[in-house]
């Protein structure tokens, strides 16, 4: 993949929105990607993106996307590869159209998550169950694809269980949440209610951290994938912060004579296909380990890894689970938009698209 | 008790710091206590009140306080109770000073909460562990005596857990702290460290939490103390609140044919002695459940039972432990200060001291 | 007034909204009024106030009141005193409509407070304002009338400005405000635009601001109102301030012989009509100033008079205009629901209303 | 100088505060100079600077800065230019120490500042200043100099006055701040004192942004600096913001037919000696100006140009004093030690220091 030339047209669905906005930064001066289409509301169609979108990251947004057209939501296009932000509702409809159409859909969107056909993917942990694609195509029709990346927690959960499934089993894992306001998108959570304070509250978040975690730690065997028999128990929590998700995790794993020591190590040895093939937005550790007792901190560590690594800190004795620690996944990165193009970069260079 | 016409004379350890100051808030009008000494750092003492004190609660000190002298730490005063807001490391010496002067110290300090003859209370808890304090005062040749209240999560944490205890039986206790920056003191915790950010370490906290728990819930039986055989298991956190200790918690209890019902019904019918006797700083309900989904939270509730209350809400199944909730304790109020003064008006009221 | 045995019956339009629970709440156990109807959307008449609100302060919603029916905009009912917490539009059409009904409308939307026959008044400012209703009911042909109290900056300002004016005249005033998220109700300034940061711009809030101090200062003279001959220059700012209007402020009053202890002496010594007559919701002191170099703070000071008082500090010489000082008025209360109530207040003692 | 080869060594003075993280930060991997030693208290020194330092900016610190060994604060070491980060007591001693000993110290304390024979100096703003070291050196004896780069509110309101300085004179320029928390240094402002709050006082700040913004914009003449006859009054405030000073200003300008484009067409068009030069960390812009109603904003300007820029925006009449704008600097960065660099390079390009 690397030696090739000319750059993969890509589209993003849904370009306007915050998790939009994150795709279209990350794609400028992708070496393998180039932003060729963007979709919108059917209300500002036809627009230039530039007046459509209200860019609210901190970053500039790149001048070529700004004089790209804004397309309607089931607009036609030529983009091997479509990235889709779009809200849950609208992905419902519309993934499958543009799959049918032979379009490679990467989803951040929820909608097919848990289908039985549809991969639910983390490139470093479960890239196995790409394999599932074929079924989904044939059984379906299409001459595309929808893959989908998960929960920006439980994104970076699986990623830190990995390890710990590969070489000691995980049993059960018990996670508390406090959580980036970006994860809401915009406008999001109302300020009146987050300044100075902590909801205890994400609606269907601690469902999803639970079975998609199971999905992601789950195997592809026969043409089939089987969630992992591990019982999660997720509490989720808002707080006041800004971009980075901490979870504090307890963890029960399948033996009893692992030290805190044999964790960190597990963490730290972690490589996964990404890295391996040094993807483009492959994180060169994917699991950082802080060794400060009080790290990691989202205003400080969520940005490691150019937000694609998982920070981990505080590996210690539970007395009740065996293990616990700390982590910290940069939700808008990690957890939504770099996940969908790691999944891209990784097809991509498996050849199963853009060719 | 009611009945007195005099009010009982008071002081107050270390009365120019945060804690400090929220005993005089707490104290000011006190229908049974009246404040009439105060003492503050060596280098201050001489000095009056208000010069000495920078008052930063939002309230507006008490008048008469203002002009009382400050002590120096080990001055003699004649009042039979003792607040001790005193840092730990004066606490170790000064508290035993007063005790042997026989003065009643009610302790917010840490040094001598879990000595084996100093009772570590929650008023509605565990108000037999009182007894304790004849064995001290034998053992140690005083006068007075120490009784402490302990920190200011396992204060809440403790308060939850009785109820289910007497009702079900508690075995273990997995814990995750959101901890208002109040409990750290004044300066305490540096704006840089946690404007828009979360630190996920508290000095000491989680082994404080851990203990102290299982000391509160313990059994007073033939002069002794004796901790409750529960496990727990604590994370620590701090977050970018003001007011309020945030605390996610699953429970395994006694038995497995418990509701989540059964669990709301034992904390809102609980009530302990303070609630008995009536005493004037006790909550109506000591322990008060919200039905909405989101909630507690630190902003709206801190303040509940004017701050003496727990509040519990998210009572739900946990795939782990059993059960989960989430709940809120005020963490200069209920977990400091008004522990302390309840405590007080326990002993006062049972005629202990005072008379 | 203050002899009535009976409470007059009011209602509040726009119950549901954030300043329509300010009136709710401000309005439990007052002494002169008593809440018998509210109104909400179109959509949710017919509910129980309890049912169709979401109660978004931190205290406890008085029970009565969750019990009343929420009535249709244009619903009719029995009550002489009407608090209005429309928005803009909707209050356009409807306070006419309760005017001509033969209600008092005592109105926070901004639709009719520039309006040449509508008193926008201040209680301890330009009570004298009030007698312009006469033109109104004659001009418009209505039984009742609005009065309109004003944007919650330019209430404080006024406020502040109103002894400076009588003892020394005012020239000039350069303000810059800091304001608070609750000023934009709910939900109103979102999470990811607020925290941790600035919003130079607040829409339409400078206009506002400057001409309404220049109408709260004016002369009631032969049935019409003029705007005072001052120079308003408004530059609004909001902060990740919970509650609390901070101002800035420099002025150029109409002597130059006058010293910061004059200003001092002016404001300390101000009482208004409210002040005069006792009114409820008077506050002893309508500007508090305080000594201290790093006073008024909102966090500290926002419920100085229960929210009624403007709080003053760090009053000092500016080399442009001569005098500058910093200001904190608490928006939802003195700068919205508070205001209005107070005008109620004075209007019912006048015996104008409510006989 | 860009053609030269070899980095010219130099040192950092407080290296392990705030701002000498600043330093540090910025110095890694810099074109022209090379750390070659880094001082800190008397207590630490001999340790290493990996060791004795408690990093608390985002970044990763330099690997290679970690090795260097803490000298102290009077050390002799090798180094033609010295960055002082050092509190001002300590400057007051150690820069004339450094300076006598040879070495061209720039420093941010500022103990040096309004001396009449340094230099305060921001780069693109007052260069021709930097001739004063001449008469400084003569004077006091020494091999090397001083020069100091001033207040972190100065530097950006003089760069931004410059522009209308040079085009239509600056009479009169009233302002007002909201200062970030990271102005204080660390541990700095206590959380308790600014989560949810403004504080309007900043110790000694309103003197230094009044008299350093006329040095700054003053005159070298016949070997000596006058001040600008320019009145400046300021009001700072302290606001829950990590990075970027805002800043309201008013200004009146030594014409009257000048229009708000004007001003935005001369902050455009403003460049310095250190754009003219390409120095290294010269932004393109010294002042950008956004065109949004709403901008700029802290939490998404503060890094335009690398932090080294001052953004602009709301460019608009003022009805006191002609004309207004907002305007925002990284006060770490162009407000510090960025600021100090940029005056490094530009004496280095010019050949003075570092041949």
């Amino acid at each position: 993949m690397s030696q090739e030339k000319k750059r993969i047209p890509v589209a993003v669905l849904g370009a306007t929105g915050m998790v939009g906005q994150r795709f279209i930064e990350m794609l400028a001066d992708h070496p393998w990607f180039e932003l060729a289409a963007v979709t919108g509301s059917e209300r500002r169609a036809g627009q230039r993106y530039g007046d459509a979108v209200v860019w609210r990251l901190p970053s500039t947004p790149p001048a070529a996307t700004m004089d790209l057209p804004l397309l309607a939501p089931d607009a036609e296009f030529d983009a091997p590869i479509v990235f889709s932000a779009l809200p849950t509702d609208v992905a419902e409809s519309i993934e499958p159209l543009l799959a049918s159409r032979g379009h490679a859909v990467f989803s951040n969107a929820s909608s097919y998550r848990m289908a039985e056909d549809v991969p639910l993917v983390v490139a470093e942990v479960n890239a196995d169950h790409l394999q599932i694609v074929e079924q989904q195509r044939s059984r379906r029709g299409w001459k595309g694809f929808i893959v989908t990346n998960g929960n920006c927690v439980a994104i970076p959960v699986a990623l830190a269980l990995k390890p710990l499934q590969d070489a000691f089993g995980v049993r059960k894992v018990l996670i508390t949440t406090m959580q980036a306001i970006t994860g809401a998108g915009y406008p999001g959570v109302a300020s009146y209610d987050i300044l100075g304070n902590v909801i205890p509250y994400i609606n269907t978040e601690e469902e999803k951290v639970e079975i998609e975690t199971q999905k992601f730690l789950g195997a592809y065997r026969d043409g089939a994938i089987t969630s992992a028999p591990i019982t999660v128990s997720a509490q989720c929590n808002r707080v006041a912060v800004r971009d980075g998700h901490m979870v504090c995790v307890s963890v029960e794993l399948g033996r009893d004579d692992v030290s805190s020591e044999d964790l960190i190590a597990a963490f730290r040895e972690f490589r996964g296909e990404p890295q391996q093939r040094g993807l483009p937005s492959a994180p060169t550790e994917p699991i950082v380990v802080r060794d400060e007792r009080d790290r990691p901190q989202p205003a400080r560590d969520a940005d490691v890894g150019e937000g694609m690594a998982v920070v981990v800190g505080r590996v210690r004795p539970c007395s009740i689970l065996g293990h616990k620690f700390v982590l910290l996944g940069n939700n808008t990165i990690r957890g939504a938009a770099g996940a969908s193009i790691l999944n891209a970069e990784l097809m991509a260079d498996q050849g199963v698209i853009g060719a």
